[in-house]
């Protein structure tokens, strides 16, 4: 048949970074365009030790139908955890568990977003969560990411103009794409110009756990006086991501449509999945873990931008410094085109991930990203070396 | 802040069932209220053994990020299964893993219908399913499910008068909540309908493998040869619902939406849940497995229909026989309020679900829905004894 498709989803395309993650998976290919946690990452011995315990325990509870809100005991866990580590939880919010941080994203827009919406976004962004926002048919209007976050000028000008803008969506640590940090002065900016403009926030932090370098900033939702921040937060990056663990928090009243839509979704997130986050959290040494988790990504970070010092940054290339998360930005001396230069580094078997991938709105881009998790050493150390080399060539 | 909800939710009200099975939680009441697998239904063993082993052997696969259409082992075997099993599945079809089938519903409306248009419903149906609908600011139609599914003529009739309608959601096999079944006849009424009006079938099988008398009848989708049907399973009722694992076939033209949608909610559904099924149907008896399930419960439902016919039919309420499923759909004699007998019963702390949580649109309902598989034998028999006893003194 002559499918009909609803407006929301016509112009939908599939993400663009999945056709260039496939070229990836050739097994020749040295891939600095995934964004997995590196393997060795992962705490596998407590998760087995704790499925064992629990499918022996209590296998009813992991196996029959929970509450959407999530498992109760998680729940009280996590309200403490995100209380003591983040300041992330008012007295008139509410905390629900989701089946990883995506869920926030489309939950938040089908409860505020119409068609037609404006959701500001940083430029560029999280290409998963544009996407989400484009499934409901919302219109993407773009702020440019600088070192330090936002341009707090240009986000009060989108404000000013789009008068049906009803969000604004920010990953203020360690952005994905760009590598950046906002700092405290503009997550106060920016919470003010929400204020003034009466739109909601999305915090976006699923990285904020993995600071390599100096000192961690106060999340937005800490200072958030009236309900207008909806806090993300995720096990991918500290736990595992195929267990499928986030959570979420917001004011009671705006958390009671989230809850119903979450229902609607998936009725409620796997009961495995949360009572290994929950036993993890509460019986093993998450700080310990964590750092640990830290230690080796902070010695593959200083690698990645060691090497680009040695072998790429002398070619004309740029790149922004990180404190931490798992990205690198990269930007083209200008002149250059960008995305020939990836499809040319890709036929020699690295494959990174073109900028414009995560571009809100339609636009020039003259950047790609770099991951150094999912990469083992070696294969960074080759990887970038091919990448000097063959700019070296490309610019000549 | 005043909320400013998107006009898709503006409307949507915490289901209703929920609230109900609050005061059954109480411990003193017994409930024939739930919608639960009976516990000693779980493959507890086989589920222990594979978690075990996957992740002593393939502990990253199980924690890593997976793809959106699913673990890709388990959607060749699914598609196998399928077909064998119910000839689900056609050479255009794709199918893909879903986080239980209520993510079926979800995708398939976010996919097809624009806010106002109409959804044609059993009346009543899965509540689930209609908060779903709902969700997306669909306009529900009911057409009134008789015990051998939906009346056609008047299907014909609001599907005539629905200029907008795009979608017909039926449940074919032990209906939730009515038990019934819809016949061949009927089947091929309805797909001929749907082609008529050029309109698209959810079809929702959760409890088609819970037969206990008479024989199977093919799904719709068996003769879908237009790629009109979105058939949706799940193993919430053959294996866990904890697990939250489902699956859905449809053409691969709509699909590629549909998948698009999916990895906006969730990125993709919890690697463990997935090879755990997977496992489950490849290295286990699962034909064994529903057999005993089956004869679990098909004790269980002729106890409830002969307790049912001993105490509660003579005074006045009747039910509709059941061939599987897991539901009994009971109507009051004429001239009683069912909502008033519903909660006077609760206070005998014995509770039921009143049939007006199923009705896609508001109107009288003179029914209530009693679930048998999640009380122990000794609760049905103790609850449906005070039931009837309740019921001549209150029809009296």
């Amino acid at each position: 048949m002559d499918y009909k498709f609803s407006s929301k989803v016509l112009a939908l395309k599939p993400n663009a970074i999945r056709e260039i993650l496939k070229s990836a998976s050739d097994k020749d290919v040295i891939s600095l365009s995934a964004g997995n946690p590196a393997p060795d990452a992962f705490p596998i011995r407590a998760i087995r030790e704790i499925s064992e315990r629990i499918l022996k325990e209590t296998p009813v509870s992991v196996l029959q139908y929970g509450v959407s809100e999530g498992y109760a005991p998680f729940i009280a866990e996590l309200k403490q955890f995100v209380k003591e580590r983040y300041g992330a939880i008012n007295y008139d919010d509410e905390l629900i568990v989701v089946s990883g941080a995506q869920q926030v994203m489309d939950i938040s827009a089908k409860t505020f977003l119409n068609e037609g919406d404006v959701i500001i976004c940083e430029s560029p962004s999280f290409v998963g969560s544009l996407n989400t926002f484009r499934s409901y048919n919302a219109e993407l209007v773009g702020v440019p990411v600088e070192q330090d976050g936002m341009n707090m000028e240009m986000l009060e000008k989108a404000l000013k103009k789009n008068k049906n803008a009803k969000m604004i969506y920010t990953i203020p640590n360690f952005q994905n794409p760009s590598g950046t940090t906002m700092s405290l002065q503009k997550r106060k900016q920016l919470y003010d110009l929400a204020q003034k403009y009466d739109v909601m926030i999305i915090e976006d932090n699923p990285y904020g756990d993995l600071r390599y370098f100096g000192e961690s900033i106060p999340c937005i939702k800490s200072f958030d006086t009236d309900g207008r921040v909806i806090y993300s937060g995720s096990f991918s990056k500290v736990v595992a991501p195929g267990i499928r663990v986030g959570f979420m928090v917001a004011n009671e009243n705006a958390m009671k449509k989230m809850i119903i839509c979450k229902q609607g979704q998936d009725v409620h997130t796997t009961m495995w999945s949360q009572m290994i986050c929950y036993e993890f959290l509460k019986n093993y040494d998450f700080e310990a873990h964590v750092e640990n988790l830290c230690g080796i990504y902070r010695k593959k970070a200083s690698l990645c931008m060691e090497l680009l010092d040695r072998y790429v940054v002398p070619t004309g290339i740029t790149y922004r410094k990180i404190d931490g998360g798992l990205f690198i930005w990269c930007d083209m001396p200008k002149g250059h085109d960008m995305m020939s230069f990836c499809r040319e580094l890709t036929k020699r078997k690295v494959c990174v991930v073109p900028g414009n991938a995560f571009l809100p709105q339609d636009g020039e881009c003259n950047s790609f990203r770099i991951n150094f998790s999912t990469p083992t050493d070696e294969q960074l150390i080759k990887g970038i070396e091919i990448m000097g080399d063959f700019a070296k060539e490309y610019f000549r």
